[in-house]
């Protein structure tokens, strides 16, 4: 695992503030914007420059079973939510030192070293003489007691960038009892009074459990958690965005404009673009809203009108010989990677084949098709052929059909092109159709964090080294009012359990934070469902460009987060 | 052909300047930073503030073959280059109203529609009542007689916009006699006084050609051409650079650059980049030169060391294993996309195949095989299994192999993967190799142009302009010392035929531009040179983030022009 940590961060620790020949060696391998992004100071909420004191709500419960979830979690089930208030008299203070640790957990999002930036200088602001540790390479790190401490001259060159290479992530869970054990052993040892995990869905139920284990065993060791994925699907009501998607949006985006004047200027190709988001489609609708593409397939939608992979590839096709009618023939679509995760009948197909074909009486003759059913048989039959032997080929060690493996956008481009063959034999359809496929993800997850997703994270930051110094555990670290200017964003904890559900699973419910799915009757999806008609025949493309730090446009917030808070995008 | 077009404009077109309710209209269609660029005010050298004449230089000759140049180009040959100096007494003047055409040909490249304002700008500062029109679609649009008058309010929502959607451009070419007689036709009818000819090395020969022709039937219509296309291989000593190039490399390096920390950051993937440039590997050279990737191949030096596709292979394994040795399993490769152009036996390899193939005779078997070289053989083998079904499968109507449609960076993992396969059972090798591929070409294309390319397009232009008004033709506008601040930039003419040589086709000579193709005595690649086996082994990876049109890193320009121009970049 250590050999997978590369710290640019090791060649500065010798005092790089105010060191004129250190401070050269950043700019000789940071480019001028990214050394330019070091010193740019992040305004906060206001609440940091006063003093402040902690507020509980009412009582909470949980998104669903709260009495499988109390039983989880007997000690932590209820909790309020904190809000920071101002207040003179009564301020949070201590003049305890605390020892935090932090973790990154998951795949990377812009803005994480944000997070632990905004934790290290509270802990500078409001309790001096506090260590902060990064655990290295995820939840791992803790379960092997792999760690760094955090200094001011190795956390100052990550400042505003992007990546997870301070102290890199993981995708390890603490699950056994051992694993618990292991991590208990850790933070004994080593003293903490807190523990920030940032991560998606999973890791903060995973936090949560730290949580409620720490407080079982009456340890001081606190935890709180941070809303962290690019695919947006990690929110609530009092968390009302996951920092990154704003960034990563806004990246896809700017490559998506950019391909949408070029279609426009050539005239003669449908771009078929595929996004992250395999579980939910927040990326592709907020692309939507920030481009208008002529067609955008929302995996929620598809789902919930039950549609085919002929609806589907029968409305692209439908919008393809409009726009001929129309003189245009070409366009751009936009592709959720999860979309035949959607589809149930691809599904019904995929448990067959994984049937069928462990069996494995897979014939050249095509006899072992006949052990399908009709109804799947019809739509394997409707795949293209080169998508036919990738499921029959690439198989995973288990011998089951690789669903991920399938590139979405060049299958649904065969698809669209044998439906507008027919077409033209028939004399429906007259013109050439050719499809480009592309793929925009890890192009996303490690750009350089916007403003937004700066100055948010390093609030959550903030705010999880204000929970901690005032002993809270099991919360989730929440900014709030994002659609005011930063100085009026609010600061607080929700209780982890508040935002959990169980699942049954071998037997046993297990407790899981929802993913927070694309909703029809959301004003986002409304937004773009009132408009789509018109992208898909007139062209309404925009090109928002690159990312701006300074100057027009650098402080724009994403139009999924705007529309959800009721305010204009 | 118009059905392809789709003027944005239109929609423009009843006067937008100062009109408010134009203005709202012109911020709903485009995004904060579009439309901030619109107003952004240019910057010009400082011979345009002030009154100026031309000056032309000694005769000039040609890049190779003269005599058979100036066979070619009789009314042409020889011509001086044009260079335009300060001058009160003497400047250029002139009463007489102009009427141009303009024209974009071939690819989209970043700055298209700056080149069509700054024409636009020069006639109604120095020529007030001039005339300019837009032909539609490219060269077609000059056959055609296809165009358009381009008004103050028709090129306004263009300015500093990305794309070529103002006019669009297209791929044909003016060759047959029957087409030069349409062209002059079109130009005749139009009583056009000039044509300006924007495209790329192939488009700035037919200009030249039409020059020529239009010079040899004593016509008043002038040609002059400029230097585009985002592959960076038309240039010459009085023609420093193509525009586009600057955008397009950044956009590539910025998407290089969050793969890049991303890797880093993930620590288990190597991710091949395929880079536009078919012909030469400038773009994949500057975007190194940005970014610092572990591996980057660049066609010519393939070529001048006669690297097969094995050494190619092994070079990047042995970086591989070296890297593994020292804990990191994650890299960064950049991959040209013509590269097997430049490997000859890869060449050998195709036209005997087409030859053998053309035969027809292709058993299941193999027993085909036998009728290749023994040599060649052994290359088809080296071959991925998915490469040569492709190769077999997917011909072109005429039989050929379509070497265009070969995934090179995908390729290079399956052959990367085999060979570590076989260290791996050797022993020699002991982690998980990890490909992910990505293809960089559409998406910097039609991006917003930076400010050098903005800048510079404008000043080409304005150069192009005042290269008409004076009479000149046969030369490629030509702005210079671009190291310095815009105001010192020199701006004037060079000869088209100075730039060309000759080539044999079907036993006659045809005149060509040659490409300008990466230098391996040149300062860029010597740089690059000097420094790979660092970037190999150790990271010194640079983000170069996105493209700032204010603040730190807006004005920068790119390595390839400032080491060539002698200056740091």
């Amino acid at each position: 695992m250590a050999s997978q940590l590369d710290f640019i961060g090791k060649d500065y620790i010798a005092g790089i503030s105010n060191n004129p020949r250190a401070a050269s060696r950043v700019s000789s391998v940071y480019s001028e914007v990214q050394a330019s992004r070091i010193d740019h100071a992040l305004p906060l909420p206001s609440v940091f420059k006063n003093p402040f004191k902690i507020i509980d709500g009412p009582p909470s419960s949980s998104a669903g079973h709260p009495e499988e979830i109390e039983k989880l979690f007997p000690n932590l089930f209820g909790q309020p939510s904190a809000l920071l208030v101002l207040n003179q008299s009564d301020a949070v203070k201590s003049d305890q030192k605390l020892k935090i640790g932090v973790v990154l957990s998951g795949g990377q999002a812009p803005g994480g070293h944000n997070v632990i930036c905004g934790i290290f200088d509270y802990l500078q602001e409001y309790v001096k003489g506090s260590s902060l540790f990064g655990f290295r390479g995820g939840p791992a790190g803790i379960m092997k007691g792999k760690y760094i401490e955090l200094t001011s001259e190795f956390v100052y060159p990550y400042r505003n960038q992007g990546g997870f290479d301070m102290i890199c992530s993981g995708r390890d869970k603490i699950e056994t009892p051992e694993q618990f054990q292991q991590a208990e052993e850790t933070v004994t040892k080593m003293d903490l009074d807190g523990l920030v995990v940032i991560g998606g869905d999973d890791s903060n139920t995973n936090a949560c459990l730290l949580a409620e284990h720490f407080r079982g065993k009456n340890m001081k060791t606190r935890v709180i958690g941070c809303p962290k994925t690019i695919d947006g699907d990690l929110k609530s009501k009092e968390v009302p965005t996951s920092f990154g998607f704003d960034t990563a949006c806004k990246i896809y985006s700017e490559m998506i404009g950019n391909v949408m004047i070029d279609a426009r200027s050539t005239g003669k190709y449908y771009h078929f673009v595929r996004l992250m988001g395999r579980a939910a489609s927040h990326i592709t609708l907020e692309c939507a809203l920030q481009t208008h593409p002529n067609i955008t397939i929302i995996g929620e939608e598809v789902f919930e009108k039950k549609l085919t992979l002929k609806n589907v590839t029968d409305n692209i096709v439908d919008v393809i010989c409009k726009r001929a009618e129309n003189g245009y023939n070409y366009g751009v679509v936009l592709v959720p990677e999860g979309l035949i995760d959607f589809i149930p009948e691809v599904q019904e197909l995929i448990s067959e084949l994984n049937e069928v074909l462990a069996e494995g009486n897979v014939d050249e003759e095509g006899q072992w098709k006949k052990n399908l059913k009709e109804e799947t048989l019809k739509i394997f039959e409707f795949l293209p052929q080169t998508i036919q032997e990738q499921l029959m080929l690439e198989r995973d060690p288990h011998g089951n059909v690789q669903v991920a493996k399938i590139e979405t956008e060049k299958m649904l481009i065969q698809m669209v092109e044998t439906e507008l063959d027919k077409k033209k034999k028939a004399g429906t359809y007259k013109r050439e159709f050719m499809g480009k496929s592309h793929f925009f993800g890890y192009e996303g997850r490690c750009g350089l964090p916007t403003n937004f997703d700066a100055t948010y994270c390093y609030a959550l930051g903030y705010g999880a080294g204000s929970l901690l110094q005032s002993g809270k555990t099991g919360l989730i670290s929440s900014v709030g009012n994002l659609a005011a200017p930063v100085e009026e964003w609010t600061v607080g904890g929700t209780a982890l359990t508040s935002l959990m559900d169980v699942e049954r699973r071998h037997g046993k419910f297990k407790p899981v934070i929802k993913k927070a799915m694309v909703e029809l009757e959301g004003a986002p999806f409304k937004k773009f469902a009132s408009q789509r008609e018109e992208w898909a025949l007139k062209n309404r493309y925009i090109s928002p460009g690159p990312i701006q730090f300074k100057g027009p446009g650098s402080d724009a917030r994403n139009h999924t987060l705007m529309l959800e808070l009721g305010a204009q995008a």
